[in-house]
């Protein structure tokens, strides 16, 4: 698994997945949604009936992590257990019971010309998906890609690689007994670093490459990649207080959107807070941050009214802490809200507290992000809370899909036209 | 304007230009329907007025160009004169006409815990368009843009580099004297690679990058951007005649596709012919292909039928010739037409010519290509021939848009939620 290959047998071994995927891409599109549904439940109820097999490859990741010193809360994660593998396996329960996109006619046009045009959304076709170590990824995006009529390509972190082989071939297998492509799902067996980056340029076999991890992971998938990329996940979300907010909103909007869970790209990571009514809100809100154990950061204006703060830099409004850190600035109007807004925030979600529609109006329009809130916290981008059903990510670009990404992000569309021997005068 | 800067020169030149795209940004978010028309429409009446000016700077592009040895054809797409200085003119004003997309609420949703969800239609913000000698695409793609509310920085080809810097020039002025952020169009006026290159990598400040032109740009476009790029442009496209064709049909269909214009991506590039019928339609096509000086490419089977027909290879199959050249090809079934196209194609426009009802939703269905045709010509992939009323480009991906790109694929959407105090439990 972590031998170096040379660049040939890396490109003849990537090739190799990629036509393997193309065919099973082309078996895929073949199949009903009742065909897909069945499959997706045989899938979950074979990950319980497999479970030991899971937990054994996962305990040799386990061994070697903490062997390796991997810290507690990546340990925690890398874990396994029956309820774990309950839970992916409901995950892909779940999606099954969900809506296929996939057929669905979005629009019709009846041309002058006798053309009847259909516009219907499809597959992507192939998808590949780069993640660190979560082994509960594999089977999910699996799940939500093979709802949807794509086959998936999946480069797991080296940490929880045994896991995600037990995974992959659990699945992979069941398809295979189901009458289905095994192909539907692919595991990049090779931990080698220059693996992943040709990977990233396999734009004659892949259609789609989302990378689902830290900062670091997307940059270096953005940077790399020939294939389209959808980018997710980074999120430096910021509060504005405005002078027309109630009060009484502000405190509880602000410690959930700050500490209901740290770790995550929705969670506040910087605030703002009209200067006429500072010494209204930051005492109260400062205690409550204080109480959470939360860092505040703030300017001159902010530690005259929470001495406990400390001083805040430049570095610190763009910097997404995911730990209990919190930068706060007073701004004197609206617009500076907006306007630092957009220089610091990473276009994933923002809010603004205010009782004012004028006011809200203008942030919901000018502020430059996905998510754009009026009186509610950050915390609610996600699929699930939108009511999707499913998850991929949060896309922080705008082309294709911005914010959650649930199964109609997984697709694409085509024209059919029908004539009866048109011709272009 | 062939300066060579150094890479800190060419970083503080582009990151210039981008900060003035954001304000211009954000200026242009701001801007309702009727002042965006009442702009366009200056615009095109300042086109007109200082056609002098512009024809003057094209005569210094026309002239360069000639004495550098520029083949006929180029040199015609590159000249303009006071007809084609007002069908800019008019382009801008049909643009004007159109409905904007910016503004639609595309979905809601109401969310048990008392959020409300809205999906609103909105400017990507800063585009980018790279494209070759032809002047009028200036004009062009400004007015798109800056219909759907989004600054453009414009790269074009050397060749016409006077040209643009004046049309760019004349449509900045009108944006000034009418009140409206001029740097709505701004364009590159370096034509060092390097800063092309550099511009690839802007995703700072540009949003989506749009390359207009040959392989040899686009390919360049995919491997050094990291902004997200919407590829378009290339088409080997495909006709195939099954067995139930309407021999009738296919004739005036082939020869439209092949001959009405050859230089274009939506014309065919390779025919196949089921080999039952080989011997009934090759005759007839043949004579008629060769009467338009096509010349022939064909298998064994097509040479029986045409004697002089040339042999064909593999590689003329992956071509886009745009150019009188046809490979044609025999197959014994529908199932290994779809399986040749869907190696070969480029995943443009593709028709399939049948009576039967099954074949066609085969076919439509199977071929992965964002137009897929039945019964006509595959040179209706055009936004104005779907009723778009505009085109920015032909998309040959899968990611964000398909086919031909109107106004709406020029717009990304975000979500706007309204709360009353809403936090996540």
């Amino acid at each position: 698994m972590e031998n170096t290959l040379t660049n040939v047998e890396i490109n003849e071994y990537l090739k190799s997945l990629g036509m393997k995927a193309q065919a099973a891409k082309t078996a895929l599109q073949r199949l009903d949604t009742a065909q897909k549904n069945h499959a997706l439940n045989r899938a979950a109820d074979a990950l319980v009936q497999e479970s030991e097999r899971i937990l054994s490859a996962n305990e040799k990741d386990y061994a070697r992590a903490k062997e390796n010193g991997m810290a507690e809360g990546l340990l925690d994660r890398l874990k396994l257990t029956d309820a774990r593998i309950e839970a992916m396996a409901e995950g892909l329960r779940q999606i099954a019971d969900l809506d296929d996109p996939v057929g669905e006619v979005m629009e019709t046009f009846d041309r002058p010309n006798g053309l009847y045009i259909e516009k219907v959304r499809v597959p992507m076709g192939v998808i590949g998906i780069i993640y660190e170590a979560r082994p509960n990824v594999t089977a999910d995006a699996f799940g939500l890609c093979f709802k949807t009529g794509n086959a998936v390509i999946l480069k797991g972190g080296r940490d929880a690689f045994y896991s995600n082989q037990a995974v992959t071939a659990v699945i992979g297998e069941t398809m295979e007994k189901e009458g289905v492509d095994r192909n539907a799902i692919q595991l990049i067996e090779n931990n080698d670093r220059a693996v992943t980056t040709a990977f990233m340029k396999l734009k004659e076999y892949v259609d789609v490459l989302i990378p689902r991890g830290g900062a670091g992971l997307i940059r270096s998938v953005v940077e790399n990649s020939t294939i389209p990329v959808i980018e997710t996940g980074t999120g430096n979300c910021h509060i504005y207080i405005d002078e027309t907010a109630d009060l009484a909103k502000a405190v509880p909007i602000v410690i959930n959107a700050k500490t209901q869970r740290i770790g995550v790209c929705n969670a506040c990571e910087s605030l703002l807070v009209h200067e006429k009514i500072a010494d209204k809100i930051l005492p109260a809100l400062g205690k409550a941050l204080l109480e959470k154990q939360v860092e505040i950061r703030g300017d001159e204006a902010v530690r005259a009214q929470i001495p406990e703060a400390h001083a805040v830099t430049e570095e610190d409004y763009g910097t997404e802490y995911l730990d209990l850190i919190l930068s706060v600035k007073t701004v004197s109007s609206l617009e500076e809200a907006v306007a630092h807004i957009n220089k610091y925030n990473t276009g994933h979600s923002d809010a603004i507290l205010t009782e004012d529609k004028a006011h809200a109006q203008k942030f919901l329009r000018e502020v430059d992000s996905a998510c754009v809130y009026v009186n509610a916290s950050t915390r609610f981008t996600d699929g699930f809370e939108f009511g999707f059903g499913a998850e991929i990510g949060i896309s922080t670009q705008k082309l294709h899909a911005r914010g959650p990404m649930g199964l109609k992000e997984l697709t694409s569309y085509k024209y059919q036209i029908t004539g009866d021997g048109q011709v272009r005068p």
